[in-house]
C-alpha cells in the first residue's frame, strides 16, 4: 500500500500510474512534489531568476500529470502561490523548501478536516437503515484520510444509519474491489461487492436506497466529472427513483468551467481494459465521464449541501 | 476452444462450468448428452421399464444443469419425446441411441437455419452505417453457428450496414472480451471493446445507434431474461432514445411463463467476481437479469419481428 519516492519526477510517475489516485489525494501529493523539488534545490540561490522559472516549469508538469481532477491543478497552484510569497519575503532556497513542506502538511490536515465536515453534512441526508451504492473509491484511499463519499458513509455509520454499502467493482482498474470493499471491511461497515453490470439489477430488486459518489471536477452549473461509470449509475438511479448524491470538497468546483462539456476527459491505455491486445479489436478507455446536473440530487461539500443549480451563487 | 467429453455427466459438468454456454448452444448440447447416454446403454433391453425410467431421470438432471435459459429444458424435452417415440416403435436400445444422435444432429442444423432467419429479419431493422452495442455473446460461440444477436450483425454487415460493433466486456465472466470481440474480429467486423461501465458514456457521446442482445428466456408478456447487465443497458438505451432489440429463436419464448417475475435467476459462485475472498466482503453474482418488455423495442425471431406486446398472440 506504500510507494516510496525520492524525486518529484517519481511523484509524477506515481500519480500517472495510479499508485496515488483519488482527486484529493493527488492534490495534496502534487503540493508535496513541489516541496520535494524545493528540498532537492535548497542549495540554490533563491534570487536567481532561473530558480523560480525552473520551479514553475516543474510545477506545470506536476499539475498536468492527470488532466481531469481539478484538485491537482488547484493544489499545485496554491503551492506555487506559497512559493512566490516565500520568495517575496527574501527567504533562502532552504527556507522556501521548509516552508513548502509546512504548506503541504497544512493542506493534508485541511483535507481531513474538510472530509469530516463533508461526512457530517452528508450523513444528515441518509435515513436509518440505508443501503448505499457507491462507484469507484472516494474513501480514505482517495484522500488524506476519511474520504468524501465514504466520509459520508463513515459519518452515517457512526450514527447507526448504514445497513450496508454496495460497492461497484469499477472496471477497468477495480477501485471498488481493490480499495472500497477492502477499506469498508476493515472499518467494519457491511459491504457487498458487485460487478458494474449488476447495479441496475440491485436497484430493480429494491436493494439500494441512495447512491453516493465522489467527484474529480464540478462545473459551475453542477455537471460533475467522476470515475467512468458514474454517469451510468446516475441514469439508473434516476430511472429507479433513487437519490443520487455527489460528495466533494468545495475546491472541486471549478469556477472557470461553465459546464461539463468543458471538462477534459483523460483517455488511458487500452491495456488496462485488455491486457493482451487482440488483432482487429479496438479498445475504449476513458477514465471519467460527466454526470449532468439534472441527474444529481445534491452536492455535499464541507460548506453545506447544495442543489446543483444553487452552486454558482456560492462561488 | 474445444472440450472433449465421453459421458453425459461430463456434458452436464461442462454446461455448469460454462465450457459450453449460450442458450441455443446448451440446448443442442443437452440433447446430445441424452444421445450420449443412450449410446452408453445400447446393449440394454429397451423393453425393460427400468431402462426408460433411468433415461428420464438422467434427462431431468441434464435439463436442470442451468435453470434460467429455457432452451436447455426445451431441447431436452424434445429429445425425451423422440426417445418415447422411438421406444414406442419397438426399436432396440442400439437403434434408439442412433435415432437420438440423428435427432441431436437435426436440432443442430435447425439452430443454424433459425439463426440465419433471425439474422435476415433483424438486419432489416438496421440503418446503413449502424454502430451496434451488444452485451455478452450471442454469436457463433453461443449457438451452433452464426448466432442470434450477432446473427443480426453478420447479416447486416453482409449488406454493408454495420459501421462498428461496441462489445461490452460483460463481467464477471467476460463473454464480451473473451468471445464477442474475438469472434467479430475474426469475421472482419470492426469492433471496439469497452468495460460495462463505459456504455453510458458511449451512448452520451452519440457513438451508439442501436443495441442488439440475445435472450435466455422470454416470458409471454415480452419480459426478457438475459445475461446480467442487459437490463442496465436497456435502461441506458431508453434514456438516450436508442432502439433496444432482443434477438432469439422463437423457442426462447416460454409460454408457461406469464412475466419476468416468474423466471428463476441462477446465482453463481462469488469466486467469479472476487477470486480471492476478502474477510468481511460479501459478493453478489446473479448470472442474469430481467429486462421488462416496456424497454424492448422489438423481439427478432426466425418467424418475424414482434413488438413485445404482440408476442402472446403468436404462441
Amino acid at each position: 500500500m506504500f510507494a516510496e519516492v525520492g524525486t518529484w519526477e517519481e511523484v509524477v510517475a506515481a500519480i500517472k500510474a495510479l499508485a496515488v489516485r483519488g482527486a484529493p489525494a493527488i492534490g495534496v501529493t502534487g503540493a508535496a512534489a513541489l516541496a520535494l523539488w524545493a528540498s532537492c534545490h535548497s542549495g540554490d540561490d533563491a534570487f536567481d531568476p532561473a530558480y523560480g522559472a525552473a520551479f514553475h516549469r516543474m510545477a506545470a508538469q506536476v499539475a498536468g500529470a492527470r488532466p481531469t481532477a481539478v484538485n491537482l491543478a488547484a493544489m499545485v497552484h496554491r503551492a506555487e502561490g506559497e512559493f512566490d510569497r516565500l520568495a517575496g519575503t527574501g527567504a533562502a532556497a532552504g527556507g522556501i523548501a521548509a516552508g513548502l513542506f509546512d504548506f503541504a502538511k497544512a493542506l493534508e490536515a485541511e483535507d481531513e478536516a474538510v472530509n469530516r465536515a463533508i461526512g457530517a453534512n452528508g450523513a444528515a441526508l441518509l435515513q436509518p437503515g440505508s443501503r448505499v451504492l457507491t462507484h469507484c473509491n472516494a474513501g480514505s484511499l482517495a484522500t488524506v484520510f476519511y474520504g468524501t463519499a465514504l466520509g459520508v458513509v463513515y459519518a452515517a455509520a457512526g450514527q447507526g444509519k448504514v445497513q450496508r454499502v454496495y460497492a461497484d467493482e469499477t472496471r477497468p482498474v477495480g477501485q471498488g474491489s481493490r480499495l472500497t470493499a477492502w477499506e469498508l471491511s476493515r472499518a467494519g461497515v457491511p459491504v457487498t461487492l458487485l460487478c458494474d453490470d449488476m447495479a441496475a439489477s440491485a436497484m430493480a430488486r429494491g436493494l439500494i436506497d441512495c447512491v453516493v459518489v465522489g467527484a474529480d471536477r464540478i462545473a459551475r452549473n453542477g455537471d460533475t466529472a467522476n470515475k467512468i461509470g458514474t454517469y451510468g449509475v446516475a441514469v439508473l438511479a434516476a430511472h429507479h427513483g433513487i437519490p443520487f448524491y455527489v460528495a466533494a470538497p468545495f475546491s472541486t468546483i471549478d469556477g472557470a468551467c461553465a459546464d461539463g462539456g468543458a471538462i477534459a476527459i483523460e483517455q488511458r491505455d487500452p491495456s488496462e481494459v485488455l491486457p493482451a491486445p487482440i488483432d482487429g479489436v479496438d479498445v475504449m478507455n476513458p477514465a471519467f465521464d460527466v454526470t449532468p446536473a439534472s441527474l444529481i440530487g445534491a452536492i455535499i461539500t464541507e460548506r453545506g449541501v447544495f442543489a446543483p443549480r444553487d452552486l454558482e451563487s456560492q462561488l
